[in-house]
């Protein structure tokens, strides 16, 4: 029954890779190089690559496999050189979580700094959203931008955000669409690969990684999550770009936010001095790392977010990409109130379900060619530790498309507790590594 | 970076069955039916199949899933019935191996005892060789028979080996071309439930299965083989089929032929009363096994064997599908000698290095598209534990393409072993099952 080995042109044959690594061996220098620019070239099918990816997931990959195979899927593509700007540059990664928008008041704020931060960023896929999806509810504004663009933009402005180009790690591109649909997207070295590869590819000198951990994150627990960091912190610096990873807390939502519009929104208020202390908190500590690992720490973030600073550059930032930083911003049709059952203490607000509440609104989309309602998510009155009374409101959904307040509601129950002691407080950053 | 779910058409997501089988869940019966069901018509991804096939390589199936999996694939064609017959059947199944001709003389053998033998065979990839390629070289026979000539020829001849239909277990055929280039044939649920369900679809009372243990077979080791053969003895039970299995070695090759025409003349010398001992006993055992399980024992296989009732059976059979039973076969254009470097007593003569030279000779296939040369083989001139002389014939290789005598010769090195004590001998028989 097994095929005997015959002449061809290619210098492997994808099945014994895929048996290698099933049976628990490692693949070659050469045979991950030729793996990736095969697949990238459409010469491994798509149930060959899946195999693999599978295989990988349960068997892993050495930190000598993990590093060629994250050069080989940059080198799938091109990549970008800011090596001519006269600041040094830093970029963030966040592995997303639910009201997670800190990209957006840290961009400008670092470059407030005098660091130029490359911010390439994606559009949103199931509960976590997306930050282009979020500042796209901005009018005017647009993702797009050419690399002679960006380094413009980062020469003059110091931060950009945008989308990255087709030509970036066009293998990823392609295996993390695979993946997606064959139930091979929980692998750290594949997760690992994926986000570094992108990261990498910029040609960032300095990179901040916040891993999320816990309930409305992609890791649940603090072991995975540290594990996950530790292995793109190790990327990073193999590669030569200092790197390092704050792990915070995903159990609870980011803010008091969840959707494209409503996180612009509260993202103005802290780059205007104000907004949730944890969405305000997790902003300056990334950028203390940010602005550390690029060399320039003759300014405290604190100050230039409190001084509005870095409010200007954001307004520099929304406009340079043909944004209007006073427009109003949309807003849901609808708009429903969930009360609060009884007087007590919110205990616990479950970051999963409140995502999955805002997805459902219309926040987020299921499939990539589906197009977000920019005004639709969740708001939340309380945050867990606060002080709560029957009949006021806990949460505002809201919505174009009122049929789907009940979906929402579904996803919400038993996403919240309220009770009568003061829970425990759990800290936004839980470690720090590398 | 978890897609939410939305609603949808179909009553599974393919990739929540990849993630429960990775996770090392169970599939419930109705999602099993659905994934064979829909993966036949389509309806799901090769690299969705792909990664489940290499989930259940590595997480295995329950005993319940195993018996769903398998009825499912059955359910995905056409069934066979014989129960219009007014004698029982048996059939026999090989896992594969080197000069593994037995089904040859076997199944008219058995038929002579009063048993319907409908034995749907294959053709070979790689290095076993198939059943149909050793047939197609009598001249004028044809693999390919209706259900109506097929129940005419069991009534009538009393056996038949022919082409399995199109329409038998379609899922299987389409499961078996993915596995074969994505790394995943070696599951041994795979591997039975693919076996099984073909021999259960033709809807046979007994079955008797001979699984083959060494190096030019599937299964290495005992251990791998057991394991095997009690998983298909199981199935075969649940399903109501009286099965039963013997485990036989594969360390050296059967007989003293590889190749197509080469094995049926083999055969024709052991339907004729001689032939070497070992497919001789081999063929006697199964067939014993056979009428035993179809509970026709009123004659015993061996009588029948050397009073030449079989081959009056082989030349009707082989005549009621076109073929010349009196026609000379083809022989390959070139032979070349290898002799024997010295005096002594052959110790091992390994199956997989004969099986491969045959295959290189032109024997077997790389590609199913691929013809064989009906002449092209190896004939062995001694078996381990006889004397052999230097400077006499060793093993002649026969092939039509002469520039493929080194290579042949190339897989035949370190091959075997002379010495001179005489080496234990292995039994044909290693265990039986059921």
């Amino acid at each position: 029954m097994t095929t005997a080995t015959s002449p061809s042109h290619a210098p492997f044959h994808a099945v014994d890779l895929i048996r290698t690594k099933r049976d628990g061996g490692e693949l070659s220098d050469a045979q991950i190089d030729w793996v990736i620019a095969a697949y990238t070239a459409h010469e491994i099918a798509e149930e060959q690559m899946s195999a693999l990816a599978m295989a990988v997931f349960f068997r892993g990959l050495s930190g000598r496999e993990l590093n060629r195979w994250t050069q080989a899927m940059i080198n799938s593509g091109e990549r970008l050189d800011f090596s001519s700007l006269s600041k040094p540059t830093a970029d963030k990664h966040s592995t997303g979580g639910v009201g997670d928008k800190i990209t957006l008041p840290l961009a400008p704020l670092v470059a407030a700094c005098g660091v130029a931060v490359p911010q390439l960023s994606g559009r949103g896929l199931g509960h976590t959203g997306g930050t282009l999806d979020k500042l796209e509810s901005i009018p005017g504004w647009r993702a797009s931008v050419t690399n002679k663009e960006m380094l413009r933009q980062l020469a003059e402005v110091g931060a950009v955000i945008c989308a990255a180009g087709a030509g970036l790690v066009p293998a990823d591109k392609k295996l993390y669409a695979l993946r997606d649909v064959t139930g091979t997207v929980e692998s750290i070295p594949l997760i690992a690969s994926s986000i570094m590869s992108k990261k990498l590819a910029t040609g960032t000198a300095a990179l901040v990684l916040d891993v999320k951990v816990g309930s409305g994150a992609f890791m649940k627990t603090l072991e995975s999550a540290s594990e996950l960091a530790q292995t793109m912190v190790d990327l990073g610096q193999a590669a030569g770009v200092r790197t390092m990873a704050l792990l915070t807390d995903m159990s609870s939502p980011l803010g008091l936010t969840a959707g494209n519009a409503l996180e612009v929104e509260e993202s103005i208020e802290v780059l205007a001095g104000g907004g949730p202390a944890d969405v305000v908190g997790l902003t300056v500590a990334l950028a203390r790392e940010m602005v550390i690992a690029a060399g320039r720490t003759d300014h405290d973030p604190a100050d230039l977010l409190t001084s509005g600073v870095a409010m200007d550059v954001w307004r520099s930032m929304i406009r340079a990409q043909g944004g209007d930083p006073d427009a109003a911003l949309p807003t849901a049709h609808e708009t429903e109130v969930i009360t609060t059952e009884r007087d007590g203490i919110l205990q616990s607000l479950d970051a999963l379900a409140v995502g999955e509440a805002a997805w459902r609104l219309g926040a987020g989309r299921a499939r990539k060619e589906h197009a977000v309602q920019p005004g639709a998510g969740v708001v939340l009155h309380a945050k867990p530790g606060m002080r709560v009374w029957a009949g006021q409101p806990l949460i505002t959904l809201h919505t174009d498309t009122p049929e789907r307040f009940a979906w929402a509601r579904d996803a919400l129950a038993g996403g919240y507790a309220i009770g009568d002691t003061v829970p425990e407080e759990r800290p936004l950053i839980l470690d720090r590594i590398g």
